[in-house]
């Protein structure tokens, strides 16, 4: 039937420590629901933590990557989609997500937010600066949540996954 | 650290219903091995019964859809990759996957073999009629594998993939 | 050699009044300097004015569709790119452009300014609010250039233009 | 209104001489009609021969190119169009033209005969052998034409933009 897949997005390289932390605590617990973890499948920041904090629990993970070879991805993806597409692979990170929370703040990870709202996807924005929730609720009012901490985010994918099963027709979004 | 992919290709509506079953018989046989199975992810012919077939022997499927969203996709695609790419999402199917198996011809079937000659990608035409072996054989000689059932096909993928492990750095293709 | 793309970006459907004379008084003044107009090609809002303007001085307009047909194309683009990407479309804007005017803001021109900054890009936001130039300035320092009015937009395109011609090899930029 | 665009499509470095010789030749047959000549955008082979041929006659040719920067684009490609997808640009190369010819055979340009099949262009193989003629038939009838000359090619072109002008709505071809 296909588990719910929950896409966890932020920076690589630059991705703070603390930032990094949060991460792998909410990909352990994503994967302690039976969720699939997506992430852009690079070996570095959020999205390595995100999938080894889902490995910690026995998850199955999924990796997006921007090259077109499995060179650099992270050998925490299970699943490896190459695209060969370079950044032009954040719009199939956005549609292949049923939910998506952005950790840390990045230029990469801005295009993920921005086209997770014109592809009308629900964002959690987790522990970010005020600016940054101002512009985005600016451009993406209803599509924006935000959340301080791991159990506020995983509260609310809960509650939205349990109105919006994996996967359902369009149009019949509740939360 | 990554599991196998095989690709499994061919037409989608009009595929026949002798090369539906032996779709189905192959993604059975891959799943048997703990091998993941990757298709078009679409509702129809090969894909549909590659993914079944993989679901038999409890396997895991992942689909890479040419929609945006997952209306139109299999019910057997565990992994559902939305791309809003169309035919445009055909590169992705060939650069994940390890190692390809070709059931039936059409259009977009032709673009995936030549697609994955071009990215290097080892290729299995299972079943397939003299003018089409000679005309992929004419444009990628060393890529193309010419088997004529589903032993054969396994047999091939077997050793190619204990020389060629899941995603190994590139350069060290033996077979 | 290949005359300087000039982007222009901004939204369709919702574009204010005011936001799309700007669009069209910018796409006349970079036709009048002999450079190409770019945009998302549709029929609608900032691209739909951009390439009017540019056609008021007889100038060449570029137009990157997301569809996979010219249906609801502007009448305005003269080199119709026919994607089938929808949103994904919006990496080919940015890198094809040697440089972008942002004017208004939405989802899809909020992820065209991120992946700007990302491709590294310069990138001049013309006549936004505080929020907006605020989080893209976290975000992308050196990329992000601020403009309020079409003379100063031109002043900086023409320096900008100078110093790293059209497509030159990467790594030169001076600006 | 925009131009018709004719895509030539053809092998890059392993073009042979005769081919880049037609290539060129039909370039610029196409640019005396004040047609745009639509290519892969590289410095070799088949597309930059058949852009040398579109500028010999003072025509606009388009590129697009597989890279993210211009770094190996032609010098004769008037617009390029960077996707940073590889061999994914492919798609956009056949949906972007009304029209296509091929020239020479390798895999990618096999890849953009099928995807244009998938896509219901109108496809002319220029002096091509009898397997890869067979094979394309096989998979698209009616959208293969066979030509063995540049007049021949040429007369066609035209006749079919006479009943199917530049990116008219589709469902109206008539040859």
């Amino acid at each position: 039937m296909g588990k719910p897949i929950v896409g966890i997005m932020g920076p690589g390289e630059n991705a703070r420590p603390e930032e990094n932390e949060m991460a792998f605590e909410l990909g352990k617990a994503i994967a302690e629901q039976g969720w699939v973890v997506l992430t852009g499948g690079r070996s570095f920041g959020i999205m390595e933590a995100a999938m080894k904090g889902a490995h910690e629990a026995n998850g199955l993970t999924v990796g997006i990557l921007p090259a077109d070879s499995a060179e650099n991805a992270s050998h925490d993806a299970d699943i490896k989609i190459l695209t060969g597409m370079g950044s032009g692979r954040n719009i199939i990170n956005v549609l292949s997500s049923n939910i998506l929370v952005v950790i840390g703040m990045a230029a990469g990870t801005a295009s993920e937010v921005a086209l997770g709202i014109k592809a009308n996807k629900k964002i959690i924005l987790l522990h970010q600066d005020e600016i940054t929730i101002r512009f985005f609720k600016n451009i993406g009012t209803y599509k924006i949540v935000v959340a301080n901490t791991i159990d506020e985010t995983m509260r609310f994918i809960r509650d939205y996954l349990r109105v919006n099963p994996a996967h359902a027709p369009e149009g019949e979004e509740i939360l």
